[in-house]
């Protein structure tokens, strides 16, 4: 595999160039419509930031504003539920990528009720219960695992987010209440839901972000605290599920284009993995169809272009 | 990424942990039984073969026993249509994970004629029907490529398993028809069934499999001959879309156990591909439910296990 | 078509050559599993009544013991819709069997929450929904139809019952909530499923039931109070629904084996109308894979099978 | 149940009636285009035959003209498949609407391959096997009973249309291929795909139609000679399936519109039967979005409403 050019190559120039190249695809997609709190977002927004495995950090643009995270927080339920739980979720939830849009009842139903794989809402919904039946406070232990990794204590639940989230999420509601018909949720679906959408509404920056990632391309191990998070083998797999199943029905195309492990949200941040070198964060509200940033694809496309990282 | 180890690492001993450890794997499986022909193949079979992208390789069992190499011939169609036609056939096959079993006519019809990816079936039919509307002899250009990468001038067409097809695989027919009455295969139903059947009637040994992947680990060349097969962009898409489309509806979790880019067939052949080191072949004709060797994937959860080598 | 006969066909000697040839069938099927509160009904009760449309009336059995009428409500909610709200509610409705189990949430999303038909679970709420948006006490709006049309004043709601599957029913909610979600329900959520699930919960005869479905077989004409209920083609119209659509995933079957509009229920009921003859009701809570009662349709069997009765 | 009222209804001036109102329905739909010799015909020609079970004819328009009966031949092969083989064929296809296009494979593969009722394409494969595995010359046997029930030796196939669907009728080869895949066809595809598609291009006029259906509306009996041609439950059943399976996705509005038992075909026929009144055979060869004839739906409704039969 390939070595680590960091001498040779200048990251922040990278950013730099791709941050040039992208000023083209604004204007194109289209900020998140199904959250209303979330339309008000200004869509041309462009942060990136990147956290290397020798503790290295480069930024451009909004790279310290925080966003709603919405997705990217199933990476941290799903980390915070294999350190508690261990292997037993998989009892409960698939590692398949669903071939089908994040929020399909259709292929849940065929399916009995076990969700495809964690990254897909009804899959993050069973996780949230399993971690709820594991742990007194899911929320608070997901928030702070966040804050830990990425060593900031100021991120905080958006409010407003999770309450309009609340007001006009039906589909999680139907997805929830399908679940729990199904014996697929054991809990109290509404103490659930409002713990999967509260969780949605963290509010983290880009550097957050790459910070809270790093650990996943560096074995395990966080390389600012030393403190490992999760075993080797762990980290590995939940790169595997990134890459299969971490951008809805569009994982097979980013696979193709930019080849690495990543997991979006429909906040317009994407979080990508280059294993044993550094993790990138991207934020850009404008969505494609699929769901998943815009421009945020097409930075990262660059980033691994520019750079010749890949894990092919 | 990961420092080649070769030195280090007794490839040559793993291979002979591997075949100790598996032991147990046989007997628990059931040979192909959708093709007469193959169901005559004794079930308890092994071979296994690496070759790596310094030209060393590594044989044991019946490692250089040919077999059936099925669904594994889609990934040569789609290498020689990548070298003749570039980029052109992804306006006629898609490159997202089907969810769905590899014969699906469900999700083909759904999607309104367009295969979700060139290794289901559907997809392989219509590549084979791109490859004959730009190659006067689509069969004996795939032939000559795969002779010249594993250069083996004796590879050829089992005919009994080609004519065993044909009589009994109702189910490609039934594709092909569709695909044509969806305008998605231009060319003559009968003609492209009859290439597409021939193709997957090849047979290969793990050695010869094994030498013909290599390029797939050594940026498109291939470490014997010197020769550039594909540029360096489209292995990368190629070990890509095996990642993600090449193990049917087994892919997540062959990503989370295995880790790392490979196709399997229902000869019960599986390559794997682990860039910027080496290739390697498995061949045990017991299956899953899903249609891939069961002691294949084993094999290879082991080899990864062992050696520590993974994309992740 | 056919002649009466009421003068000749000894209607209360086939009633008791019914319940005789019956006794085989009970211990076949299971009472409703769904709602728990169902669940303590013995299984192997049986009543049937007859109102033809010269106002005589006809018994046996349990034919006045109130029972969970279910989804016979439905039934009462399009006909009360139509009198206040006329052909509107079509534009939020179809008319073609599901061919789908009635509480498919596969089928409605593939549809874009438009339901086929007003007698599956997600027409039923849109038409409650259509209900409550037209009328201010929706629910007192159908009992007092009901209580009307059975010339029965103490027929009422089960509380127990409506508690019970308020508690357990989590499809309904998943329904209602993806319905809302698609906006095909405009009203507060938790409001139309309380009205829902309140009206499948009363309790009525099979003397009730007959009576109430006597005007479906006399031209929209109740001939007891010679009042019109519905005009003659709208009457036309909900009996060719009921024929299509009025047994979930049997009607079919139904239509082969007996012959007339009919709907049914989870609690055991089917009520039949023979246009221009009578309207019968059956009570047997042991139901079929499908949720029919199983002795409920082999009593309308030989019903129409020995009088000769058909609308083929 | 209503009276004939004969002497009472102007049945010929009903038809005048009809053909003028219906004036303003021509150019709206389109004529078939999937069988490309069906495409010149000409759009805006229109015929209607009334046969009733007192043997009276009626006839306006074109009436006489002979036209492409395609999907009408379904009934004609349930019938001589019920009186070869009685009941056994509801062993090999179901009795239920589909809920979707009567050429859908996804349907049929959800369902392992059981066909949902014999007037979808796939059912009418799998009747036509089973007639052919029961009787030596399948084809000729239902053109003799067809010829025998419309009195009419001139009957008979249209060679070119019959090559015309072969050529391009890609999905009913998909369809016999699938099912042939599955168990579901046990003879030869390719003859049994020749039987199915040379009855469909039998040729008939609106006469030779109603005739040919008047047996059905008379309890199994023709009127004209007297003969016997199925018993009159299996009549009864006939008429049902009809009503809920013969017109495609579009049974529940026809049943809704027109309320009487009727079987369409995409050369722009629709027959009708009003038990123990009549048969009404229409051509109109515009077809709306499922397939079904428009004027001539819209004929039979005005013909329902006008004289007020209905079955409801």
């Amino acid at each position: 595999m390939q070595n680590l050019r960091f001498a040779e190559l200048d990251i922040q120039g990278l950013l730099r160039r791709i941050e040039q190249e992208l000023s083209s695809e604004f204007g194109k997609g289209q900020v998140c419509t199904t959250i209303p709190e979330l339309q008000t977002v200004p869509g041309s927004q462009f942060g990136m930031a990147v956290a290397t495995v020798n503790g290295d950090e480069f930024v451009i643009g909004a790279a310290e504003t925080p966003f709603s995270i919405q997705s990217l927080s199933k990476v941290f339920v799903l980390e915070k539920v294999l350190q508690i739980t261990g292997a037993s979720l998989w009892e409960r939830v698939g590692r398949e990528p669903s071939g089908l849009p994040f929020n399909s009842l259709a292929l849940l139903e065929i399916e009995g009720g076990v969700p495809r794989n964690p990254f897909i809402n009804a899959g993050a919904l069973v996780l949230t219960d399993h971690l709820a039946a594991n742990h007194a406070t899911a929320e608070k232990a997901v928030l702070q695992f966040v804050q830990s990794l990425s060593a900031n204590d100021s991120i905080a639940i958006n409010e407003r987010v999770a309450k309009s989230e609340k007001e006009t999420g039906g589909l999680n509601f139907a997805l929830a209440h399908l679940l729990r018909s199904r014996k697929s949720i054991a809990g109290n679906v509404d103490q659930i839901l409002d713990t999967y959408i509260r969780l949605c509404a963290l509010e983290m920056s880009c550097l957050d972000l790459a910070r809270a990632f790093t650990h996943l391309a560096n074995n395990g191990v966080c390389p600012r605290s030393g403190q490992s998070v999760l075993p080797e083998l762990d980290v590995r797999r939940v790169n595997a599920l990134m890459l299969t199943c971490g951008l809805y029905d569009g994982v097979g195309n980013f696979a193709y284009r930019v080849g690495i492990p990543a997991k979006s949200g429909v906040g317009g941040g994407v979080v990508g993995v280059i294993p044993r070198v550094l993790s990138v964060a991207v934020w850009a509200p404008e969505l494609d169809a699929q769901g998943n940033s815009l421009a945020g694809i097409s930075a990262l496309e660059l980033f691994t272009k520019y750079s010749g990282w890949s894990i092919f």
